[in-house]
C-alpha cells in the first residue's frame, strides 16, 4: 500500500455515497461530505474522510441519529438554543453556525448555542462560514473527558478546542483552531496508529509518569497545553458548552471509540459578530492589512523561515490540493477500501 | 523599610486621596479607588495601587484625561462602542461592563467594544461584575507592545489579556485572567524591580536568546506562552480589540512609562451572556457545581497539594486580606509615602 493523490471531487462523491449506503439521510449528505473533505483540503486529515471508519458504524450502531432533524429554540432576538437531537455533529454544527450568522446579520451579533450533538470535527470550518459572510466567528466544542485538570490526575475536560475566524480581503481567513490539550485527541489518536513516539508533557499514566512509547493501553490522560493557562481555557470551553447548553459536561460524555456506549450528547457554542455593525468593511480591511503585515514583517528567529498567520499553512494546503488532489496515505486508503467494499461502492481509484 | 498589612479600607481612602489630589474628577475617583483595591485584596498587587507611581504622573502629564465623559454609540440593540476619550482604563473599562450587562439584560447578551481607553488593570474585576449579576462576562484588551509572534523576533502584540467570568453559587466566581505571554508584562516589571531572576522562554534579547537575567535593557521581546496556540490567542485578541474597535494596535501603542509619550488609545472588548435566557440560573448552579465537584476531587498529580479552580487562589486572598488588612511590600510603601508626600496627604500608617 502506498499514498495516494486523489482528486477531491472524486473524494466528495465517495464520501457522499459511503454516508448515503450507511443510512444517512440525504438532506444531510452533502454537507457532512463537504465538511469531511474540507478538513483534508485544508490539511487536517484527523478531522477529514479517516473519520469515517468511527462515523459509520456509530450511525449503524444508533449512537449518531439520521435525520437528526434540529430544533431551534428562539431565546431572544439574537440567541437560538439548538436541539441537535444526537445528529451527526458536522451536520448540527453547519445549521447551527449558519443560523448564528442568520441572526448577526439581522441583529449585530449571533449567539447559538447547541445540546445533544455529536463530534464536529474541524471547528476551523465553521469559523470559515462566518469569515466568508464577512464576520468575527468563534466556534467551541465539549468532547469525550481526556484531558485531566492542572495538578490533577484524572481525565475530566475534553480536548476541548477553541476555534476563531475573521475575515481577510481576499476571501481566505484568519483560522484559529487548536485544541486546549497539549496535542488533538485525534492526532494523538492518527500517531498512535502509525506507533508514533508521544512527546513528554502530552500525556501520562495513572501514576502521573509522562508517557512517551506509542502504546494507547499506557495513557491514562492527556494534559493541557500551556499548563495552568490551558486549563483555564479547556475550564472556559466547558463551562460554556457543556454548562451553559444543558448538555452533557466531557466528564459525562461516552468515548466515541466504545461502540457500546450510547449517544455522545456533546454541545456547541457558535458566537457570530457582524463586522459591519461596528465600523465599514473596508476599514476593517485595511486595519487587518496592516496587522498582517506587521506580523509577516518581523524580522525572524534563528532557524526560523517565516511567521506564519494562523490559517495560512491551511489556505496554502487547500489550494495545493485543490489542483493536485489531495494526499491520503496507506492506512486511511485502506480503511475506505474497505468500508467501501462492505458496501460494494467503487472507489474512484 | 519593611513589609505593612494595611487596612483595605484606609488604602481605599488613601488611593482616593492621591487621585483627587492628582486631578481626577471626583466622578471617577471612588471606582478607580475601588478597581485598585479589589486588585491587592485579590492577590494581583501589580494591578494594584502599585500603579498609582505610573497612573498619576500620566494624568498629570495629560495622557490621561479626566473626566473622561465616555461617549456611548449603539450599535444595535445589544452593540455598544464606547469612545474613552482617552480616560483612565479602569474608569472606562467599569461604566463599558456595566453597560454590557445593562445589554444583556434586556438582549440575552451584550456586545461593548471600547476604543480610545488606557489600561483597564485586571480583566478578572470586569469579569466579576458580570458574574455577579448572574452571567457570563468575557474581557480582553490590547496594551502596548512587548510580544513577539510565534517564530517572529519584534515585538507586535501586547501582553494582550483574557479574562472570563462566571457565577458560583457562594457568590465567589470563576474568575480566569490571563496574559497571553509567557508572563504577565506587570509581573515582568515588578520582578525587574526586585532583581529576580527570569525563567527562561519568558523573553528574548535582540538575536533572540534567551534573557534570564534582570536587567530590563536587555529584554528585547517577551514570548507568547504555549508556542503557537499562544500567539494565535494574542492574535485573536488584537483582531478583536485592535482591529475591530477601531483603536490602536498594540504594536502602535505607546508604552505606559515612556512619559514622553501621547495618549495610548488601547480597545478594549467586554461581552456578556445572561445564563437566565439559556437555562434556569438553578439549574445552571447544579450543572456548575457538579463541574466544580469533578474538578476538585481529582485525584492529584506528584507534588501537588490540589486542584484549583481558577479564581479560589484570589477568593482566599480577598477573604484573608479583608480581615487581615492588604499586605504591601516595602517598595509599594516606599512609592505611596513618596506619592503622598508631593500632594501633602497624610498616609493610614
Amino acid at each position: 500500500m502506498i499514498d495516494r493523490r486523489i482528486n477531491h471531487k472524486d473524494l466528495r462523491e465517495l464520501a457522499a455515497a459511503l454516508l448515503s449506503a450507511s443510512g444517512t439521510d440525504k438532506s444531510e449528505v452533502g454537507t457532512i461530505a463537504d465538511i469531511l473533505v474540507w478538513a483534508d483540503l485544508v490539511g487536517r486529515s484527523t478531522q477529514g474522510i479517516w473519520r469515517l471508519k468511527e462515523l459509520l458504524p456509530r450511525l449503524r450502531a444508533g449512537f449518531i441519529q439520521s435525520p437528526c432533524s434540529p430544533e431551534f429554540m428562539q431565546k431572544s432576538d439574537g440567541i437560538v438554543l439548538v436541539d441537535g437531537h444526537n445528529g451527526f455533529g458536522r451536520y448540527v454544527g453547519h445549521v447551527a453556525m449558519s443560523r448564528a450568522i442568520e441572526l448577526a446579520r439581522r441583529c449585530g451579533m449571533g449567539l447559538v448555542v447547541v445540546r445533544n450533538s455529536s463530534h464536529f470535527g474541524a471547528g476551523a470550518y465553521y469559523v470559515h462560514l462566518a469569515a466568508q459572510a464577512g464576520m468575527i466567528g468563534l466556534a467551541f466544542t465539549n468532547t469525550p473527558r481526556r484531558v485531566a485538570a492542572y495538578g490533577g490526575l484524572r481525565p475530566i475536560f475534553g480536548t476541548n478546542p477553541v476555534a476563531f475566524g475573521a475575515p481577510l480581503r481576499d476571501g481566505r481567513s484568519v483560522l484559529i483552531d487548536f485544541s486546549t490539550s497539549m496535542i488533538a485527541g485525534s492526532v494523538l489518536r492518527k500517531g498512535l496508529e502509525s506507533n508514533e513516539p508521544i512527546r513528554e508533557g502530552v500525556a501520562v499514566d495513572e501514576h502521573g509518569k509522562p508517557v512517551t512509547n506509542p502504546e494507547e493501553g499506557q495513557i491514562f490522560a492527556m494534559l493541557p497545553f500551556g499548563g495552568a493557562k490551558g486549563y483555564c481555557l479547556s475550564l472556559l470551553v466547558e463551562i460554556l458548552t457543556g454548562v451553559m447548553t444543558g448538555s452533557l459536561m466531557s466528564f459525562q460524555i461516552p468515548c466515541m471509540l466504545e461502540k457500546t456506549q450510547p449517544v455522545t450528547r456533546i454541545g456547541h457554542v457558535f458566537l457570530v459578530i457582524d463586522i459591519a455593525t461596528l465600523l465599514p468593511l473596508q476599514e476593517y480591511h485595511q486595519r487587518m492589512a496592516m496587522l498582517v503585515t506587521a506580523v509577516k514583517d518581523s524580522p525572524l528567529q534563528p532557524g526560523v523561515s517565516e511567521v506564519l498567520i494562523p490559517g495560512e499553512a491551511r489556505w496554502r494546503s487547500y489550494l495545493k490540493q485543490i489542483k493536485e488532489g489531495i494526499l491520503l496515505d496507506s492506512k486511511t486508503i485502506e480503511s475506505l477500501e474497505s468500508l467501501a467494499a462492505e458496501r460494494k461502492i467503487a472507489t474512484p481509484w
